[in-house]
C-alpha cells in the first residue's frame, strides 16, 4: 500500500514528495470525454458506478500517490433544497437562489446518508476498487464558496450579491453559514464513515474577500467543518485560491494540510502557515501547457523551494485545464516522484 | 493648492490622508451615464474636451484630493497597429490579436505625441479647468496586461494564450514585452510633457502569474517603464491587483507609491513592501454598496491599520463599482479626511 500521501498529511517523512492532482479524472483524458459525450456531469455524479469509474481513470494511467472521488461541490445545495442545474455554456446554475432571510430559513437539512446516498456508496465502491493502492480523498466545497453559488444563482465575478447581503444582512448571512456549515460538517462525517481517508475542503472563491471581512464573515464556519470532521480523525487539506495575502488567516481557519495556489511563493506560505502544518501546492496548471523543459524547471523550483521538508504534498494550484496533454501529466507525476527521492 | 497627494507619493506629513479613487469618474455618476448615452467610450476617451469634462465630474461632486485624467488603458495597443473595439457586452475586443512572431515585429512604435496626442491635449487642458486645484494623474496600462489584451484578444480568466507564448515562445514574448516597454515609458514621459503630475502604471492581471514567473517573464519590463517615467521627476504608483501573494515583488520592480488591493491587511503589504515606500489602498469597492455603518467601520479599520504614518494614500482596491451610490463615495471621502486628521 503506497501510503506516502497520507505520512505527508502528518509530516512524517516519506521515500519521495507524493503527488495528486485536483481534475485528475477530467476533459483533458480521453477515457472522461468518451463518458461525457454519453452522460450529463450531473449524471456520472449520481451514478456510483460511473462516478467509480471516472475515480480509478487516472489512478490507472499514472503513478498518482492518492484518488479523490469523482463528485462536484454541488450536491449538498440541490440536498438542501435548491435546484442545480449544469449548463456546459456557463457552467452551474440555480434555478431558485437565495433572496430572502426566509430563503434561508426554508433550506431543509436531510440526513446527508440518505440525501447525498450517491457519493457515499461510490467512496465505499471506489475504496473496494482501489483495493489499498492509494488513499481516497472526499471532499466538500465550504461554506463560503456554497454559499456564493447559493446566492448568486452560479458564478460572478465580483460576488456583488454575496457581499451585499453579507454587509446589508448579517442576520441572514450568519444564518446561511450556520446551516451550511452544519450539513457539511455532516456530510463530510458520513464521507469518512463510507470509507474517505482524507477529506479537502474547497474555499474555491474565498480569495475574493478582504482578510478582515474573512474573519469575520467566514473563519468561524469554515473552523466549524472542519473541527467536526477532525474528530474522526482523517487529515484536512484546506484549500483555497487567490488568498496569497491570508494563507496565515486561511490556517488559523484549520486543517492539517493548507493547500495554496501559484500566486504565492511555497516556502514564504509555508513559513507564515507554519511548520506545525503540512502544505499541498503549488504549480500553475498552465505550465503543463509549455514545454518540457519549462514543466522540469517549474517543478524543481518548488521542490527546491520546500528542500525536502516533509509535510510537502504536490499538487497543481488549482484543477487540470481540459487542453492539458496527457504526457505532461505523466512527465509532472515520474518528475516530482525521481527529483523528490530522499 | 491642494498638494495632500504629492506630499503622500513623497511620504511627506499631511494635515490629513489624501483619498482619490480608480473609476472616480464613471457609470455611477449620472453626469458620466448622460454622456455616455450619446458617446462610445472611445468617442469620449478621442475628443479632448469630453475627456475633460469626464475628468472634472467627480472634482466637482466630491472633495477628491487628485484627478486623473479620463482615458482608457487600449490607446497605446491602437497605436502600434491593432484594431481595437469596445463592445458594451464583452469589453474591448481586439480585432487583429498577436498570433505569431511577425505579428509582433510588424507593430509601429509612432511617436506618442502625434499617435496619442488626444490623451495628451486632454491632459493640457485638464490642468488649466482644475487651475491647481488639485493635482492630475496620468496613467497608462503595464506591459504585461497590455500584453494578455493583444494576445488573448480580450479579457479573458485564465490567460492560456498569453502563457503559453510565455512558456513555448519566449522570444516572442521577450521581444513583445520590449517594445510594449520602450513605448509605454515615452507615452508616459510624453504626459508629464503635458502636464501629469504623477503617474499610476496599471497592471491589472499580473496577479494571474506565480512570483517566479512574474520575477523572469515581467519584472524587467515593468521596471524599465518605471525608470524611465521616474528619470522626469513626477512619483509613480504601480497598482496591481490579486498580488497579495508578491507585494514585495512588485515593489521591487519599482514605483514611488505601491498600490494594493483588498485581498491583503494594508499594514502587512506596507510591512513586506518596505517603509522606504508609499501605500495606496485599499477598501473592497463593494463596501460602497454596504450600509453606512459598514462603510465607516471599514475604513476606520483601514485607517487604523496604518496609523497615520506617513505615506499612506486612500482608494479603494479597484475600481468604484457601476452599481455604488453616490452618497456612498461622498461619505467615503467625509470620512477618510475627518478621521484621518493629525
Amino acid at each position: 500500500m503506497n501510503d506516502r500521501f497520507l505520512r505527508a498529511c502528518r509530516r512524517e517523512p516519506v521515500d519521495c514528495t507524493p503527488i495528486w492532482l485536483m481534475r485528475q479524472a477530467g476533459r483533458y483524458m480521453e477515457a472522461y470525454r468518451q463518458l461525457r459525450e454519453r452522460y450529463t456531469t450531473m449524471q456520472l455524479v449520481k451514478t456510483p458506478e460511473l462516478a467509480v469509474q471516472i475515480t480509478l481513470q487516472p489512478i490507472r494511467a499514472f503513478e498518482l500517490d492518492a484518488a479523490i472521488i469523482y463528485s462536484d461541490i454541488l450536491p449538498p445545495l440541490e440536498a438542501m433544497g435548491l435546484e442545480v442545474e449544469f449548463l456546459d455554456s456557463e457552467g452551474p446554475v440555480i434555478r431558485n437562489p437565495l433572496r430572502h432571510q426566509d430563503d434561508v430559513k426554508a433550506l431543509r437539512e436531510p440526513d446527508p446518508r440518505e440525501s447525498l446516498h450517491f457519493v457515499l456508496q461510490a467512496i465505499h465502491l471506489a475504496r473496494l476498487e482501489l483495493d489499498g493502492r492509494v488513499p481516497l480523498i472526499g471532499f466538500a466545497g465550504a461554506p463560503f464558496t456554497l454559499a456564493t453559488y447559493a446566492i448568486e444563482g452560479g458564478s460572478s465575478r465580483h460576488l456583488i450579491r454575496t457581499k451585499t447581503v453579507m454587509y446589508r444582512e448579517p442576520e441572514t448571512w450568519y444564518l446561511l453559514m450556520q446551516r451550511l456549515a452544519r450539513f457539511l460538517g455532516l456530510y463530510l462525517q458520513a464521507q469518512v464513515e463510507a470509507g474517505a481517508q482524507a477529506l479537502q475542503l474547497f474555499d474555491s472563491w474565498v480569495g475574493a474577500l478582504s482578510p478582515a471581512d474573512y474573519d469575520r464573515y467566514v473563519a468561524p464556519y469554515s473552523q466549524h467543518v472542519i473541527q467536526t470532521v477532525q474528530a474522526t480523525g482523517v487529515p484536512v487539506i484546506h484549500f483555497s485560491t487567490g488568498t496569497g495575502g491570508m494563507v496565515e488567516r486561511i490556517a488559523a481557519a484549520g486543517g492539517d494540510v493548507i493547500a495554496v495556489d501559484w500566486r504565492v511563493h511555497l516556502e514564504d506560505a509555508w513559513r507564515r502557515i507554519g511548520y506545525d502544518r503540512a502544505v499541498q501546492g503549488n504549480l500553475d496548471p498552465s505550465v503543463l501547457l509549455g514545454p518540457p523543459e519549462e514543466l522540469t524547471r517549474q517543478t524543481m523550483l518548488i521542490l527546491k523551494q520546500v528542500a525536502n521538508r516533509p509535510g510537502h504534498i504536490f499538487n497543481l494550484g488549482h484543477g487540470v485545464l481540459p487542453q492539458t496533454p496527457v504526457e505532461a501529466v505523466a512527465r509532472l507525476v515520474e518528475i516530482v516522484h525521481e527529483k523528490s527521492q530522499r
